[in-house]
């Protein structure tokens, strides 16, 4: 499974794992993919420090990437402190009166809220840039829309290729003209912030609008005859998330988390603002539920809605508070039916690939060789 | 392009091609697919008569199939009157209302609605299949459940095979149990009657669910990287609707619309109730934005709404209001940029197929033979 862009990074198989665990993007490239970790959850740079020497330490050789959320134009001089006091007080007991209702109780004291993200204001991002450029990483990717010029252009002196999310050509287009280098078409189907066109429309409409950049699919994917249809798309690779959520090298936060998502069909998930403000397509819980009725009090806009709700989520998840407990996958997770260690994926995804190309030549008539 | 079932149907190319106009139906199994009428639309059984006479004369001896909106379960002894009788009369205000900001006219007296459809009631089905079951029909589609065990009974008496539309794994099971033959895996970027799955998702979780029984891959199909992909996953053809809308032997009911489907993108569509009461995708409008806003009335449950709208979408259609004027339609709209012949949209989806085939293995290290 060998495109233009995955020898230019030299992985053996263009998949892209997008994971917020360095276990898991370590044995994604280890497997022969390209592991991606995700960086919006740290927010000292020691502790990216200390994850990316792990992942260096544990890749053996092999090219890996890291995933942040830089925001195209800053907000000068507004704090975290600013942003919390635009939160209304109405929407804070709306959130008190929720918990209570389920009886979740308060974190002890001192203990620190598991879920804050602050990796999207643009300080602590380039704080996580200023450790990961002492890396050898092979790729930076972006998940909210274009990084910064200057960012661009620090990335391509390093030789550093730079990805950018994309739910629509136009904005897949906007990248291409901020300099991006692989455009990630990220379909309806997507877990986290995604837009409304499916990936059978998404892919070949952003490979045609950006061409000939590369695209990387990204959406529903986490089987080989998925990884064939992406890459028949038209896409020089597949960009998975949600498939190693329930890898044995994962680390979420609460085994009741783990079983829901075991259990999960493809229609139990939602695009659902509650948890950042932005569409994302997360579990369906009766916390979204309660966002999105027409009887709340609607969510607010990014980031407000992301600080009003940090605390709350992880007392749900500390507590494993069960008819509350979410957490961002796509609809692929209908088919994340049982643990498995994340070589046992790839080897699943590289094999069902190959089965799904015989079968396409069979019907296209062309017996393999 | 062939699948088991499209050499178990006799056809050259696994293209299903659902039409409600006959002269692309008999088009498209000229061309080598299977072009399969839409009855829907046809109340009197003597003008579906007359179209089928039209087919079967312009098909040179090649399989067709009847496209039916079939209920498994009827409710005895409610008319029209009844149903009519149901509607508040707060909505028929709010219709009229609308209308009137538009300056929508009336239509002339005597002047028949063209969009009432009546197709849905199952004695006008009844009497459709009275008419079709005289014809060599192929293919007997339902899009609305399974149909009644007699009228399955009555299709494999005859040799035809029966498909069913499903938008989840669930559906396309009970259509198994209820002896359909074929199941239509209808994803979320479809026009028409949909679920919230993508197709990426949706078609290799319904070819596991009811396999070994075959699959078409319906919703966001429209070139042949978009046909392969979707036989990548594991289809046994494809089932396209909104391709065909644009060509030059489609009849709409007005050049405006026409228009409007040409400068439409992928993001132009709504999935909404306002058509039938169930979510359908269609051309986003201010007519849809009216029924969609949390400030009006909110839509009837099928089949009141679209009996209360039937006469607006007319009189829309009659005065080619811009603003209102829509249709149902797919995902697949931001790529139908020109008009062309049914031939030529078939060249394209089968060159474009193999040429998709050919990259695929380039991309396997599998070099064409």
């Amino acid at each position: 499974m060998q495109t233009e862009l995955s020898k230019q990074l030299g992985v053996e198989h263009a998949l892209f794992g997008f994971t917020p665990f360095p276990a898991v993007a370590a044995a994604i490239s280890r497997a022969g993919g390209l592991g991606v970790l995700g960086a919006v959850r740290y927010t000292a740079p020691d502790d990216l420090k200390r994850d990316l020497d792990w992942v260096e330490g544990h890749v053996d050789g092999r090219p890996y990437g890291l995933d942040v959320v830089m925001p195209a134009r800053k907000v000068e001089g507004v704090t975290e402190a600013d942003v919390e006091a635009m939160i209304p007080q109405g929407h804070r007991r709306f959130v008190e009166d929720t918990l209570a209702r389920y009886g979740v109780p308060e974190l002890a004291d001192g203990e620190a809220s598991g879920w804050r993200i602050t990796g999207w204001m643009e300080q602590v991002a380039r704080s996580q840039l200023d450790v990961a450029f002492d890396y050898p990483i092979a790729l930076l990717a972006n998940a909210l829309g274009s990084p910064p010029a200057d960012v661009v252009r620090r990335a391509h002196d390093r030789g550093v290729l730079v990805a950018a999310l994309a739910g629509s050509a136009r904005h897949a287009r906007k990248h291409r003209q901020a300099g991006i280098d692989v455009v990630v078409a990220q379909g309806y189907e997507a877990g986290g912030h995604t837009g409304e066109i499916g990936s059978m429309v998404l892919t070949p409409e952003v490979v045609d609008a950006v061409a000939p950049l590369p695209v990387l699919a990204a959406g529903g994917i986490g089987c080989g005859r998925q990884v064939a249809a992406a890459l028949t798309l038209g896409a020089q690779g597949v960009w998975l998330g949600s498939i190693w959520l329930t890898t044995t090298e994962a680390e979420l936060p609460s085994r009741a988390l783990v079983r829901k998502l075991l259990a999960a069909g493809s229609g139990d998930t939602v695009r659902s603002r509650a948890l950042t403000g932005k569409p994302a397509r997360q579990l369906r819980t009766e916390w979204t539920d309660a966002w999105d009725d027409a009887g709340g009090p609607g969510t607010l806009p990014m980031p407000l809605q992301g600080l009003l709700v940090a605390d709350a989520i992880s007392r749900i998840q500390r507590y494993e508070v069960e008819p509350l407990l979410g957490t961002p996958v796509g609809q692929i997770v209908g088919r994340m039916n049982e643990e498995r260690s994340v070589q046992a994926v790839v080897d699943d995804l590289t094999r069902g690939f190959e089965r799904a190309v015989d079968r396409l030549n069979r019907i296209a008539g062309r017996s393999r060789q």
